[in-house]
């Protein structure tokens, strides 16, 4: 039974809900991050945190907890359910003033609702999944036009997943005026020689914290970055493909609608991002 | 008090709610409905019912009632809160199978939820609002792009009605590639002559059950309906504006970004389709 967060309280996560009048239920007006959790430390905690305020910020929504709270509960949370490697789920909403209205509630008299809770997942550093590498099918992006806001507006991405799943594929990757955005949960990348390439951030994709940190140690081993869109013809036939998030690193992408990239094995670009960021963020983690 | 209804239970609005790993909180992954009363009774109920029913099928999610539980369900609450006029929103999500991820749990082992509450709105049908007719500015419509769902994604919707506030309006009405598609709530209308024009159904609009009703009446009546896109100049020129909906049924609109629409109130057409539609209503309801 995992103990989990909710609005100051800790609780058993069969005890743990929210109002039915939540604009996060009735609305989707809420925010999230995902922040991993290696060797029982804190992954990128401050660019989550940082993130989170963005978002709040974007929303009009107020931010419950400062910086020093937030860690206190990830901690506490890591703590109490014994978590070495996995995942810290966290949600904002705009709360309930006890009825719906499209309009937002006074924020003076109606608090944000926050909830959070853990994901266990051994082998999260050491994934077989991405021994393997991915494959993926392209579907068309569909979302809304604040993709920069990580809003819990996830129901596109769910059935992209789902219609990967029914491909037999592992996940989707989504098109937008002929251009690649991302995928359903993580940011898309295709290598070609010594070369990286990812779309620009814009309103259209989700300003990644792994993209951030995955871009920076690439530029520090001396890889090139461009950033600009391509196509899933581009990828097709680049020499490599991977994506990054916050809960799955860098994973190697082996096959993009059918067709097979290289060797159809993860290639060498991915596979040394893949362990140089976790063992970089092994040695940040707090 | 209010009593509500969640998942087979009569309940009080303050004890209501759901889990916090329930796909409608945590994903948007719900689909809801707003049906009026007038008189005790329930406005257009078998509309609203087939369309969740279309809704629910689009995202491959189980009716977790029948029509006559249903009926029987919206009635009782209607005579638990003792509601004259006013509304009743109806939700169903996902469910929760006790995690999250993007795939849809198992629909064997996971049943929907379904949540029910009532909105006393005395002076429903007589609402001075209408006699005044709304002020709208217009938004672009960044929505995504399967609007015919009725699903829970109503961030920027909300967002809209805000802007509308900020700017000393009652509404907005959202555009795409130029044309009007429809307001944060509600469907749109303009008027010249004897011919409404409004908006084909397609993806890019919610297929509207007040619409629906309101578009038979007119043609009962020797009105011309042209279905059709327009844009913000077109409404700016036009004789009359409006909107329909299940909450405001004929609502009519006299200024639109600031521009005056003829003598700046309601147009007859708005006027006698209003009276037609809650006349109707009042004789079908159930």
């Amino acid at each position: 039974m995992r103990t989990v967060y909710v609005n100051g309280e800790y609780l058993p996560e069969n005890e743990a809900t929210v109002s039915i009048f939540d604009r996060g239920f009735l609305m989707a007006d809420g925010v999230y991050e995902v922040t991993s959790v290696l060797d029982g430390k804190l992954v990128d905690f401050d660019g989550h945190a940082r993130r989170l305020s963005r978002s709040l910020n974007e929303l009009e929504m107020g931010n419950p907890l400062s910086r020093e709270e937030l860690l206190e509960v990830h901690r506490e949370l890591v703590r109490l359910n014994g978590i070495e490697e996995g995942l810290i789920y966290l949600q904002v909403t705009r709360g309930s003033d006890g009825d719906r209205d499209f309009a937002f509630p006074d924020p003076v008299t109606t608090t944000p609702t926050i909830v959070l809770f853990t994901q266990n997942k051994p082998g999260l550093a050491d994934n077989p999944a991405a021994r393997e590498g991915a494959r993926i099918i392209s579907i068309e992006d569909i979302r809304w036009h604040r993709r920069d806001i990580k809003t819990v507006q996830l129901l596109y991405p769910s059935m992209g997943k789902m219609m990967a799943k029914k491909a037999d594929c592992d996940d989707a990757w989504m098109v937008e005026d002929g251009f690649v955005t991302e995928g359903t949960s993580n940011n898309a990348y295709i290598v070609k020689g010594n070369r990286i390439i990812t779309r620009a951030l814009s309103n259209d994709i989700l300003h990644g914290i792994t993209r951030t940190a995955v871009l920076r140690f690439a530029r520090e081993v001396q890889m090139e970055i461009e950033e600009r869109n391509f196509t899933i013809e581009e990828a097709q036939d680049a020499d490599e493909a991977f994506t990054t998030s916050a809960s799955a690193f860098v994973m190697p992408v082996v096959e993009i609608d059918g067709v097979t990239l290289g060797e159809g094995v993860p290639g060498p670009v991915a596979r040394r991002l893949r362990e140089i960021y976790i063992e970089e963020m092994r040695k940040a983690a707090v």
